[in-house]
């Protein structure tokens, strides 16, 4: 079976570095299937980039080699790391893109990739996505062991605002994504409000109580709070765009409480 | 062979909906190809859709899967259906995104999908397009027969404006698409003026008669209308964005008439 | 082994066309394997193609064909042209897109697209991607010999603004790229500062020196002038966005000047 690599980075589509990246990979061996993700994070932004990948990497088969590059530290002393958990093997920066993942699953063994043989050099020093992450993914999906890439590490970082902050017996959910549709998805999850029998969230002076079951739970146009696909609180308003409607974005922060 | 699956959907990629359906395919069965052909449809515009996806299912070889996701209704009592036409399979919801395919071709058989033994379950009721759509695709591409995913269906949805409307004997032509080079692409086809020498629309206080045959058909800056590579009448602009330059947007209607 | 073909293009992925050329080419053979590289190109933008295309082509196997089609003269009296050149093989309108190829790479064989037999027809004469280039990579990814597609050509054409012309001692150096950073990349590479101690770039009032190394050898929100990935010379700021901060676009002249 060919080895099967997936990809969720901050390159956008605009710029040749994702097809770069496949080129390299193709390159190493034409004995993998590659799966984009998304490439859509924000750039730089590693919570919006560990809640993508939280969604997402789960759903592929186990044994898939998963790779994210939202990597704002590139050329500094951040490390390269791979890793396996849960039955998929990781590979990216060791600055909190994985968070999620390292929270969700076991993982049984990490390395920091340093080793020069597996690495592309003498090109420049700002695209380790192309030069150390490409090449080590193929070489893990066709079977090279973890402990051939570099040394073994004892943890990895977490990312900043992973979890909602309490004040005066309420959350403080912060926006962590805007979807397609302008739904605002918080990082407050089901188990956040596992005792609530409802939730509240207010929102540009208005308080919306929830959750709903679907979109449709409220006439067209009405505002509404539901734990989307993913399991995380989000606010929307049905066939409209509560993003645009409420003036949120990204990284802002609203307050949600037990309703009655 | 492995089976060839099409996916068309408003999802965007800036959302990892789409690698999610890939990831769930990919764990129904490693044996089959996915292509894109856009993921950029105008969120729930079923018409802008239908369209695109017209332009676009018969280049592919007969015995593909084609699965289009454009679902205002998502989550209501719309039906989620399965269909063979022309030679391919088509998979989606039952709300006219597949009209052009229904008006061109032979529908041969067709079901309801609600075989729970072929969804994915107990995660939400939002994202049909992984838990139904995507496992249903991918059982279709391998070899399942239609009749294991549900019960026939006698007729399936069409969506409005699908055809120009009359008035005073001219056609009313809505715009269904505007592509990236801000081409004005409308609901009227080569056989709504089969009988007409000439066409004439009318446009931001212009008459632009035509047809052209290619856009350098006119100096560069100038306006033009030709039946595109899709066979449907558009407006545009040598070099230029008509879209931009007439101030027109999806949906607008524009006057067309047989010119002299 | 599977064929391998790469695509570049300005179609953008809101409209299908990239998905129906990949259509026609799995209609010629299913024993391909497509490999996007990016269709963001800017509509029409020979030189932005070509420079994207050079930081692509070269990472990619001995053996792929690389199809790139930016293409405003289409329908009009330029070639179609395929050609082998470095290990790979090129097929593309003949304007220019493939120009920092033909200056790197010998070209060995180069022909003319114009056998009948090789083109679909009879569909409309705008989309030439779909009809004459998607068939012809595949007719040479499985093997067809580059004779068969048409006649010999003797050279091919080169964009115009390749090179950075020379003014006072100091070159005007041309915006081609603005990636998503906000990192404005202009035609200037390496070999024209090689005997150049240091390089001095004006920008919107202001001299910035260099080159750095990477983005971080200044402090964050500084701006900073280095070769990037591509090996050309760019302006950027760290953690910022140089295009917006400076309000540059692509074709902007900056002078770059040798510093002390």
């Amino acid at each position: 079976m060919a080895g099967l690599v997936t990809l969720l980075t901050d390159f956008g589509t605009r710029d040749p570095y994702v097809g770069i990246m496949k080129a390299v990979m193709l390159s190493v061996s034409l004995d993998i299937r590659i799966v984009d993700v998304t490439h859509e994070v924000r750039p730089r932004d590693i919570l919006h980039g560990a809640y993508l990948f939280k969604t997402a990497y789960r759903w592929f088969p186990k044994g898939a080699v998963h790779v994210a590059v939202v990597d704002p530290g590139v050329g500094t002393e951040r490390r390269a790391v791979a890793f396996r958990a849960g039955g998929w093997t990781f590979v990216g920066p060791d600055n909190g893109v994985f968070s999620y993942v390292v929270r969700a699953e076991t993982v049984e063994e990490a390395v920091e990739i340093n080793n020069p043989d597996v690495m592309l050099r003498g090109i420049g020093d700002t695209f380790q996505g192309r030069d150390i992450f490409a090449p080590a993914a193929v070489l893990l999906a066709v079977g090279v062991p973890l402990a051939e890439l570099g040394p073994p590490v004892d943890s990895l970082a977490a990312a900043a605002d992973l979890e909602p902050r309490e004040k005066d017996g309420a959350l403080q959910a912060k926006i962590v994504h805007i979807d397609r549709f302008g739904n605002c998805i918080t990082n407050v999850e089901h188990r956040h409000a596992a005792l609530w029998s409802g939730v509240q969230v207010d929102v540009a002076g208005r308080k919306i109580t929830g959750p709903a079951r679907t979109y449709q739970d409220v006439p067209s146009g009405e505002s509404l709070v539901l734990f989307g696909s993913s399991g995380h609180l989000e606010v929307a308003i049905n066939c409209g765009n509560a993003a645009v409607e409420f003036g949120l974005d990204n990284g802002d922060i609203l307050v949600v409480r037990s309703a009655p």
